[in-house]
């Protein structure tokens, strides 16, 4: 990071020359100049969108911008860009072989490392996307139970297939004719939505705690997934636990496990490579059999080059206690936050796990202040977002922490002066 | 390749020893032992299930047999394995970075390529598996003409979603009720399907050619494809061509430029990144609006290695003809196993593009004699599939084809000796 006072300052509030370029031949061959959650359209005014280089908690910008990062590539970067011991292992697979006839070895490490780690798994299948994985999850219990009713929280994110996406443009009625819905941590209209699944209930599809893009978020409580763990005991349904936001960042072992709370089929992506493009699928025992089932296969699905980083990722992150460190930097980061805004005057609003901190302002239903702040953040050399929940990794260190908090202090500062 | 005598004699038709174990392991924490179409359950026997290492049509398993490659990873390997310039720009953007809060500029120069390359195209949209691009395919098609109707040929394969994946296990009926089917090259079926759909006709997904599993392939007749643009013409529906499995191996600019037709819409996967997991969908002027406007995204669909691989990989086959040079390599297999085939009193047949051979047995309907062929092929060090369409790639050379007909002069041998 630059020293807060000033680079940023010469900075203003517009991207650099060369991201404006690359944005201009961006909008002439593709659509909307970028697709899905990277186009910086909806971000504040500043924000870049071309990246150059990343290292550790650091990245740059087409201009050679630098950037404390605090959204990790929204999740993905769990041990920070470029991690020494991931990419000694990606790169020894890739000179041996990465997509081949069939997997390499590391496919066996890798599901059997992730059936130790996982508490409720058995067994693995591997993919690509998280949408992969959820959507594997559901034709899994789907073919279990022969089935075809799936509970989802409103307004949850479950990936970017016609049949969970959250836009409805260029889907049909048909692709949600069995989604059936229930408000997060609130049991009544759980067991509401399961009387209407009736004896037709396959599934129910649930995050370890409420994401959803610019709300507060909002731990599950016990008595919630212990209910639903229930529901799906006495019905016969499959609790499927999406954990592609929050695999690896919050339990390891499974997010539910400090609630004593175990699925049958969890979905993972994001973290669990480092960066490199993986997803998993894991499930108990019972689940098996109809796993082997279905016809689930991809192109790449076998590359072994993502397993080896894969492998790597879990394996550092469980012998470095990665779990404990982020959430560490988090909560020093969330205590430094809440201190500055109490010293401005400032409501805010902090929700969620600390090593995935969610920042909202009071009276700000527009994110108005958010975009502010974060605009204010950007231009003292700190990337956060005013809208979706960041992300923590390994490689922020308490010091990177302390830099990021000089910028948020002047950040806050701006928000004061804006309201007063 | 090892001489077709000695140490192939040796092998029997049995996997060796470390794979046997592996699929022990792998049989304990994954479903079936694996999922997909790498898995080596419905092989000839002998084949392997493991590979531990690949360079350029040479691969080998983890009991280190070594083979020469026809399958090209199902198609993804089009350079061959570790192909110095792909591999090179590769590394190159990993140093600097990959997965990013944002692309890197190689997605403007790859999407600028593409535009350029492919003769339909004005824009892509790039994602992880060949899957995402055929669903968003239709996703944009739907959007564009707020209809939902789609004309699939039946037996074809578009990939691994519930709307489009080969089996019904897991799969809802509402999956598929907006699908209706012609038969390929069969221009009244097309046009009683169109009657069906009426004036929900969003779009027609078709394959360059047909290359159903186990089944003779069956070229586009210029009619038929004519006909389809035609009928899309008519209808305002969407002609959406789904280049994943013949893409960067017929025809650099679309595969249906010699038949001079040209669709709205394709899909990409498979081979244009040479194995690093890429897909692409590029569409027309007229499309670019509904395809800004739908909801596409995932992890990691903005990597940057995946990018530079895939510009790398289709510089190097324009550079290099690779088409021209997968064509001459295939029809030098194809005139030499038609010799063979000759000379052994045996008959066959081969149907497609000769760079994409398949090769099927006369009176063999459960490709029995196939799998004897392809076995006594693998003990001989050459690697077929009985049923499956194969794949040249760059790497081939003509002493290489030479090679492979050693061994499948010994196979043909072997066929001829078990028919009488």
């Amino acid at each position: 990071m630059n020293a807060p006072e000033t680079p940023g300052q010469a900075r203003g509030m517009r991207p650099g020359p060369l991201d404006t370029a690359l944005r201009e031949r961006a909008a002439r061959v593709i659509p909307g100049g970028l697709w899905g959650h990277m186009r910086a359209a909806g971000l504040p005014p500043g924000y870049p969108q071309f990246f150059t280089r990343a290292e550790g908690c650091r990245l740059w910008d087409a201009d050679g911008r630098e950037y404390l990062d605090f959204m990790c590539s929204w999740g993905p970067i769990v041990l920070g860009h470029h991690d020494p011991e991931v990419e000694s292992a990606a790169q020894a697979q890739r000179q041996a072989g990465d997509l081949m006839n069939g997997p390499a070895p590391v496919l066996v490490d890798l599901a059997e490392l992730l059936t130790r780690m996982v508490a409720h798994a058995d067994w693995t299948i591997f993919a690509k996307n998280g949408t992969d994985a959820t959507t594997l999850c559901v034709t899994i219990a789907r073919a279990a139970t022969r089935r075809r009713k799936v509970l989802v929280a409103r307004g949850a994110y479950h990936g970017a297939a016609p049949w969970c996406t959250p836009s409805l443009m260029g889907v049909t009625a048909e692709d949600r004719t069995h989604l059936l819905h229930f408000d997060y941590n609130d049991v009544a209209s759980l067991e509401e939505a399961a009387a209407l699944a009736g004896d037709d209930l396959a599934a129910v599809l649930v995050a370890p705690f409420r994401h959803d893009y610019g709300a507060d978020q909002d731990l599950a409580r016990a008595g919630f997934a212990q209910s639903v763990r229930r529901l799906c005991d006495r019905t016969g349904a499959a609790l499927i636990l999406d954990e592609v936001r929050t695999g690896a960042r919050l339990d390891l072992a499974g997010s539910w496990e400090a609630l004593d709370v175990r699925p049958d089929l969890a979905a993972w992506s994001k973290a669990i490579a480092n960066g490199h493009a993986l997803a998993a699928v894991t499930g108990t025992e019972r689940l098996r059999e109809a796993a082997a089932s279905v016809y689930a296969t991809g192109s790449f699905w076998c590359g072994a080059v993502a397993m080896a980083a894969g492998l790597a990722t879990l394996r550092k992150l469980e012998a470095v206690d990665g779990v404990g460190r982020m959430r560490e930097a988090g909560t020093r980061l969330r205590e430094g936050l809440a201190r500055q805004a109490r010293a401005h005057g400032i409501g805010i609003r902090q929700t969620g796990p600390a090593q995935m901190p969610m920042l909202l302002f009071d009276d700000d239903p527009q994110a108005e202040l958010g975009a502010a702040f974060c605009a204010e953040a950007l231009r003292h050399g700190v990337y956060l977002h005013h809208r979706h929940n960041m992300f923590l990794s390994v490689a922020h260190r308490p010091q990177d922490i302390d830099r990021a908090l000089e910028a948020t202090d002047l950040a806050f500062a701006a928000v004061a002066a804006r309201l007063g």
